[in-house]
């Protein structure tokens, strides 16, 4: 399947059972071949976590989280070690990821930083989603779990290319009614959960909601195993409040959120589990990431970005890169890559492996992964812009990454830096942002401006949908 | 081999060979079944670094070291996210590896941290080795790199149960003749290379170190493969100052400390294959661990201990917790263990697994761990004593850790801290020692104290080696 292009027909199952027998075994071979390497698409699975840290995973250095399904994930597959988020909060990095595009460029970031259930913005129309694109070409697509691309009825996810939606439509810890957010109490947080654009349950009872994620992705998969599909499985966990199904209460040595994980990564078993079991393994793509770095204000109750700095809300790395595995048995060369990917490279690398369209009518920021996942080629992805709300913070270029604003969130020390010498890094050398060189590397900063002034000089910044509110 | 009792009688070869060739057959089936399962002991190998940090490894969460052998051996082994060292600095580190116990009994601890060129102490002749329990029951020894148990004659490995002894008798940052440890001019340390009892090259030629050490070691599994042996390879890097072979200059992306971290994987991978390619693998263990945690004041030129708190010289995670590897084809259970083993362990290990006798006549320190590393069953370890030289500052039992005493050393602002309530970890909620929660556990600090006191009662102090000099 190396330097594939798919061939838009499907096998005509009808015509198959129309043969005589003795010439089953045969064709069975040859369909079988033809299946793999030129009439079917693959399948896409993209499973999105929430406020996951880089560093919550066994196979990414975690000590007391056991995650042996996303281990295994990652030796089967390739363990991507440089992998951004488009954003380091919610709604920009899920608009990044679903529209292949930074969300300076459709309106979904702003200077309120997510959206909230009195927001009355979303993602608009005239963008065009993965889902959208694999549905031309005829995918069956849901969306299970947290949405948060808007909840007015314009913006939910089955008027952007999701056949069915089952989830949540923000974040799990809005709708508050009482309580604070350190309260475990489900009660306290009156999110409700949908079906399609129904509310079918208010408050979501979220001690079950991970289960009931999964045992929605199973049922989609197994309803669409004769036919190509596209499945978001948006956990809305590990994000804050916390809540685990009775089956993994306490099972975790790293308490609560160890739970949380476990069950994720249990989650994560099944799915693959029911792949192979289906017989779809060897023709489903699963992708495992997360929205943005972990919660640290949250304590224990918060994850871990291992050795990289800070966590969500920042432009600091924990911020914004994301462990990420890309999973295909026979397909994507397992290993480890060390090169550069995005979350809006999922959309481009889908489209080449899918033969969906890739919008060619607007600045797209996502590249095409697929020489890296499946010929061990470089990932042509060189530079990172790091946004928060409509600003760019950082640059990465290469190793080196540039800070021109920092700014520590969520504390009550909250301080924003604008660097009159941009902060310099080598993220090779320094994962961790411990060694500004920027006094020896001048001319690495300069370039960095350009890179900058170049991305700048091609914005069209339209209004902030997320500013909008009744 | 489950709950095996090593036969101590081993298979005759020449009378093999003297026997009919049609019965060869049969025979090598036979022989071959008790050869794996009753008469052969198994080989043993601990290959040991000299200031890795916890996070170094691929398989450990570093995002640009790359590690693929080590990651290799993690995933067909155990990986212990929970495995300690006697103390954060070398000597007294080594020290409890080699005798299986805590320094404090033997001397191997003082007011200077390490022995210097300049120090007369040592390893006592009436301490017990692993090498000398194992040669007694017939085991070929091999020491190769980095000792710094004592470099005159009587504490040399030669005279602790070595057959041989090719490496530095002490640090490769010792013996300075000029420049500062900043200079990696090779020049400036004037460390010997010694082969048994006798300088051959002086100063060692550090840049090629690692490359001769591997091939030294792999010399000796060769002319042994039909002897049992236990070899123990000991680099001295990444300690600083840091040297990599011409090959692999340049090679990581982590910079010059990554270079020597993937020459160290390179050099696993020979060890790994010279032992496949010899037909030894279903009949070795290899353990990798490491002497102590990052030494984090030199910045890009150490290492990281990823999440965890602080490096070498501290009684912080970073210092004492290791990352660490136990492989053995078809008989080691592969998976994560998060149960806490320590480098002492690995002596009454050793001796369950070859049927050397394992000292009765002294207090040890360590614990057999055979039966998790075999039957998936719990680690019997459950307490880790933290010294800094001659004192106890901290002391793990079960999931918590009391601090009695906190220092932060090798800095401008070394501040030492007797502390009148200790702080308190729980280090499965909390891996990365940030929240005390000393306030709320009372009764854990009283039960940690309980420990202490009971392991002081028995503690016969003699004076240092380590603070014997000319």
């Amino acid at each position: 399947m190396k330097n594939q292009r798919i061939i838009p027909i499907r096998k005509n199952f009808r015509r198959f059972l129309s043969l005589p027998m003795a010439l089953l075994p045969v064709l069975m071979l040859a369909s079988c071949t033809a299946n793999q390497e030129e009439d079917t698409k693959p399948n896409i699975v993209v499973i999105f976590c929430d406020d996951l840290g880089y560093g919550d995973l066994g196979t990414f250095g975690h000590p007391t989280i056991r995650t042996p399904n996303l281990d295994q994930m990652a030796e089967e597959g390739q363990k991507w070690t440089n992998f951004y988020v488009g954003a380091s909060v919610c709604t920009p990095s899920r608009a990044a990821l679903i529209t292949g595009r930074l969300p300076i460029r459709n309106g979904m970031n702003g200077n309120r930083r997510v959206l909230f259930p009195n927001s009355i913005g979303g993602l608009q129309d005239s963008e065009i989603t993965i889902a959208e694109a694999v549905k031309e070409v005829g995918y069956a697509t849901a969306c299970v779990g947290k949405w948060h691309l808007g909840h007015l009825p314009e913006y939910l996810p089955t008027n952007h290319g999701f056949d069915s939606y089952f989830g949540i439509p923000y974040s799990n810890d809005m709708d508050r009614v009482k309580g604070d957010l350190k309260d475990p109490e489900y009660l306290s947080f009156n999110v409700p959960l949908m079906r399609n654009e129904e509310i079918i349950e208010r408050p979501a009872v979220q001690t079950t909601i991970t289960k009931r994620y999964t045992e929605e992705s199973i049922q989609f998969i197994k309803e669409n195993k004769d036919q190509a599909f596209f499945l978001y499985l948006a956990h809305n966990l590990p994000h804050i409040p916390l809540f685990t199904s009775e089956e993994f209460v306490d099972t975790s040595i790293r308490g609560l959120y160890g739970d949380v994980i476990e069950e994720i990564d249990w989650s994560v078993g099944q799915i693959i589990k029911t792949l192979r079991s289906e017989g779809l393994a060897e023709n489903t793509m699963v992708v495992f990431t997360s929205d943005n770095g972990p919660w640290l204000v949250f304590e224990q109750d918060g994850g871990s970005a291992g050795l990289l700095r800070d966590g969500k809300g920042t432009t600091w790395e924990g911020g914004m890169r994301e462990p990420t595995i890309f999973w295909w048995p026979e397909k994507i060369q397992p290993g480890v890559i060390t090169d550069m990917g995005a979350t809006m490279d999922i959309f481009p690398t889908v489209c080449k492996l899918t033969g969906a369209e890739f919008p060619s009518d607007r600045i797209m920021d996502g590249v095409d992964l697929t020489q890296t996942l499946l010929d061990e080629k470089p990932s042509p992805r060189n530079t990172i812009f790091y946004y928060r709300g409509r600003e760019i913070y950082a640059v990465r270029s290469g190793m080196y990454k540039a800070h021109f604003i920092t700014e520590n969130v969520y504390t009550k020390d909250h301080i924003r830096t604008e660097h009159e010498t941009p902060l310099l890094f080598h993220l090779g050398h320094d994962p961790s942002e411990k060694y500004n060189i920027a006094e020896d590397h001048p001319d690495v900063i300069a370039e960095i401006m350009i890179v900058m002034e170049q991305h700048k000089a091609k914005l069209v910044i339209p209004d902030s949908q997320l500013d909008r509110k009744k």
